[in-house]
C-alpha cells in the first residue's frame, strides 16, 4: 500500500480552522487507499508565546529547559489534530517525536537527527490508523528531550518518510508552490510544477523559504520526492526530485534575492595568506555568517579580500575585526552598506557557458552596477545596490523568459 | 542530607509572578541545605484552556489524545520554574513525568502510579540540582504517556518523596492550612497545626479540598508527613501525620460540610435482599456515586433504602431507576432536594460514644431537622435542610470548642 508523509507548518495548522481543515486534506488522502504519517509543527505564535513565557523568567535560560518548553507546541498540535481526524470517524494517534522513534544527537536547540525507529510508526500505519507525529522534536540517547533548530520540522518530515519507506513526502505550506521567483515582487512569475534538488537547495539556502536546506538535503540523499502544496487550494504545488536534463530544458530555472547586504573589504599591506585564513576562521567563531568572498589581487605585494555579510550583523564584524586586528595582520577596513543580493538558479547552467555574460549585459543594459560576483555550477549571484534590486529581479526574470516557465 | 519533595499547585505557578514567588520559596530550602525536589501542576487555567481547544476539535476525543494534549501543560510549568530557579543562581532542572520515571499502570486520564524508578532524579539531587517534575502524569510500560486524574499532582508528590526517600512533602497551596472548618464560613475558625491521616483522609473525602484522598493513603502507607503550607506567607500550615491519642486530646477537630444533596428512597413490597443490592450496582454502572445509605425496615414486609446523591446526578438516577425498574423489582421511589451534608470528624472519637448524642443534641436545641445520619469510627455525618447548613455547622464548630483548637 501506497504510504505518504504529510507535514503541516504553524501556519497551517494556526487555529481550529485550520487544523480541521489539515483534517480534511488528510481524510482525502487516507480515502485515496494511502497509508498516512502526518508530521505537524506548533500552532502560529505559540513557539514565540512560549518563549516569551521563558523570557519572563530567565533572560538567559539554558537550552535543554527551552527544549523541555518548546517541545510541547508540536505535541498539542499533534493531539488535537489526531483528535479532529478521529471526529471523523478515521482512527487517529498523536505521537512525540521519541514516541515516533526520533532520535537525535545531544544538542539542545539544534540536533541533528540521528535515525528514526520507526517499528511503532509503522506498526499503527499497517493497522489502518493515521499517525500524526510531533515535528521539530527528538529524543538523544540518554532520554533528554531535543529541539532540532530552524526548519525542524521539515526535517523529521523528510526523516520519518525514509524511515516508513514512503513514496513521497508532501510539504504543505501556505503557497502554491516554488514560483521562478517572488511573485509579490513579480506579476507573473511562474509556479514551477517541478525542480531538481540541487536548484532547490540553491534557492532555498537564498531565501525562498518555502522549504529548510537540511530537509532538502536529507532527501536528495535518499532520492525522496518532496512535493511544496497549498493547504488551502486544490493546487498541486511544486515536486521536488533528481530532474535529468533534456536538450530543451530551460537554463535558468529561478531568481532569489536578499536585501541588507554589506561589502567589508579587508586590506593588507604585506602578502598574507595564512592571515586570510584566520579571518574567516575569526568571524565564524564569532557566529557571523560570511556569504560571498571575494578574493582581488590587483597588486600582488597589497592583496585584499571583500565578502558580504548581514547588515545585522556589521556591527559585531567591525568589533571583533578592530579587537583582532593585530592577531589578523591588515593594514585598514573598509564597508559599504545598501547592497543587495541577486541570483539566477539553474541546473542547466553547468552546460551553458553563456548565461553568466547574458546576465552582466542584461544588468548592463538596465545600468545596474553590479558590485560582486560570485558564480557555482548551478548559481550565479550579484551584489547590486538595493535601489536597484526590484529592478534586476525584474530584468533578469524577462531576460532568462521565466514568465514561461513549468 | 535531608531531602524534602515540594509540591506547588496550579493557583501557586498561575503566572509569573507566582512561579517566580514558588523560586524564591524553593531557594529558601535550598539554602537551608536540602536536597529539593519539586512536583508541579499546569498553570492556573491551562488544563481547562486546552480541553477548550479539544472541545472545538472533537466533542468526544479519545482519553488518550487528552492525555498527548493535557501532559504539556504541567511540562510548561516545571521548564519555566527550572528557569526562574536556574536564573537566581541555583542548579534546576525539569524533567516530564516519565523522565522522573513515573511509572503508571495504563489506563488514560485516570492511572494510578505503579512505581518511581528514581535513580535519574536522586543523581541529579545528590550532585546539587533542583529536579523540577512535571506532575499529573506519566508513563505505562508501552511508553503511552498516562494523567493521573483528580488530585494527580499531589499523588505525584507523595510518590516521588516515597521513591526518593524524602523525610517530608509540602504541599503548597492558598490556604494557611487545615482549618477545623471553612474559615469563609466560621469566623473563629482554628488553623490546626497538626491532623491524622485518617481525620484528613475524611475531611478531604468531604471536600475540605486542599489535599487529595489518594495522596493522603499512600503517605499514610508509608507513614510520609505531609505539609500543607501556604505559599504566600511565612505561615508553617499545617502537618499530617500519625498522631498517637493523648488523654486529653480534642474529639473533634473539624466540621465538613457539602450543599446540593439529594435524598433518594426507594421502597419494595416484598422482602427482597437481591434487590438491594443490585440498586447500587446498577448505580455504580452508570458512574452515579451513592455517598450515605441508610436502610429502614419499618415494616420487615415492606423493607425500604434510602441514599444520598447529588444533585447533578439526579436526572440520570431517576432516568436509571425508571429503565430498570422490572429488574429491581421495586415498588415505588421517592426523593427529596434542598439538603446539605454537615459531618464532624475526628479519631477522638472511637473512644467517645457521648459524641453523637451531643451533637444531636446541639442540632435539635437549634432545631435544625437531622433527615439522614451516617457514622464511620472517626467520623459522623448528618444530612439536613440546605437552608440550615450554615447554621449547623456554627453550631458543632461553637459545640466542639474547635475556636480553640490547635
Amino acid at each position: 500500500m501506497e504510504k505518504v508523509v504529510m507535514k503541516f507548518g504553524g501556519t497551517s495548522v494556526a487555529d481550529e480552522g485550520r487544523i480541521q481543515q489539515a483534517a480534511s486534506i488528510i481524510i482525502e488522502e487516507v480515502q485515496r487507499g494511502k497509508q498516512v504519517a502526518v508530521v505537524v509543527s506548533a500552532m502560529g505564535k505559540t513557539t514565540d508565546q512560549l518563549l516569551a513565557l521563558a523570557e519572563g523568567m530567565n533572560g538567559n535560560a539554558e537550552d535543554r529547559e527551552l527544549d523541555m518548553l518548546l517541545s510541547t507546541g508540536e505535541q498539542v498540535t499533534a493531539s488535537l489534530l489526531a483528535m479532529a481526524i478521529a471526529g471523523r470517524g478515521i482512527e487517529a494517534k498523536s505521537f512525540t517525536g521519541w514516541q515516533a522513534g526520533v532520535i537525535t544527537e545531544s544538542l539542545h536547540g539544534n540536533a541533528r537527527i540521528e535515525e528514526v525507529n520507526a517499528e511503532k510508526i509503522s506498526q499503527w500505519l499497517a493497522s489502518g490508523g493515521v499517525a500524526v507525529i510531533a515535528g521539530f522534536q527528538g529524543m538523544d540517547e540518554q532520554g533528554e528531550l531535543m529541539t532540532l533548530g530552524r526548519g525542524g520540522s521539515d526535517t523529521s518530515a523528510v526523516a520519518v518518510a525514509i524511515a516508513i519507506q514512503a513514496g513521497a513526502c508532501d510539504i504543505y505550506t501556505d503557497v502554491e508552490g516554488v514560483f521562478t521567483t517572488d511573485p509579490r515582487l513579480i506579476k507573473d512569475a511562474s509556479k514551477l510544477s517541478e525542480i531538481s534538488y540541487d536548484e532547490m537547495l540553491e534557492l532555498a539556502n537564498l531565501g525562498a523559504g518555502v522549504l529548510h536546506p537540511r530537509a532538502i538535503e536529507v532527501a536528495k540523499n535518499h532520492q525522496l520526492p518532496l512535493r511544496v502544496r497549498p493547504a488551502h487550494t486544490e493546487g498541486q504545488g511544486t515536486i521536488i526530485k533528481e530532474v535529468f536534463q533534456m536538450e530543451n530544458v530551460q537554463v535558468v530555472r529561478g531568481i532569489a534575492f536578499e536585501d541588507d547586504i554589506v561589502r567589508l573589504t579587508i586590506i593588507y599591506d604585506t602578502p598574507n595568506n595564512g592571515s586570510l585564513a584566520n579571518v574567516f576562521t575569526t568571524l565564524a567563531e564569532n557566529h557571523i555568517n560570511v556569504d560571498i568572498i571575494v578574493q582581488t589581487i590587483m597588486d600582488e605585494e597589497r592583496p585584499s579580500v571583500s565578502f558580504s555579510i548581514k547588515n545585522d550583523d556589521l556591527a559585531q564584524t567591525l568589533e571583533v575585526l578592530e579587537k583582532e586586528k593585530a592577531k589578523l595582520a591588515y593594514k585598514k577596513s573598509d564597508f559599504e552598506v545598501g547592497l543587495a543580493k541577486v541570483s539566477i538558479v539553474g541546473s542547466g547552467m553547468v552546460s551553458n557557458p553563456g548565461v553568466a555574460g547574458e546576465m552582466f549585459d542584461a544588468l548592463s543594459k538596465a545600468e545596474i552596477p553590479v558590485k560582486m560576483v560570485s558564480t557555482s555550477e548551478i548559481k550565479i549571484s550579484v551584489v547590486v545596490p538595493s535601489v536597484n534590486m526590484d529592478e534586476a529581479v525584474a530584468v533578469l526574470h524577462k531576460q532568462f523568459a521565466l514568465q514561461l516557465a513549468v
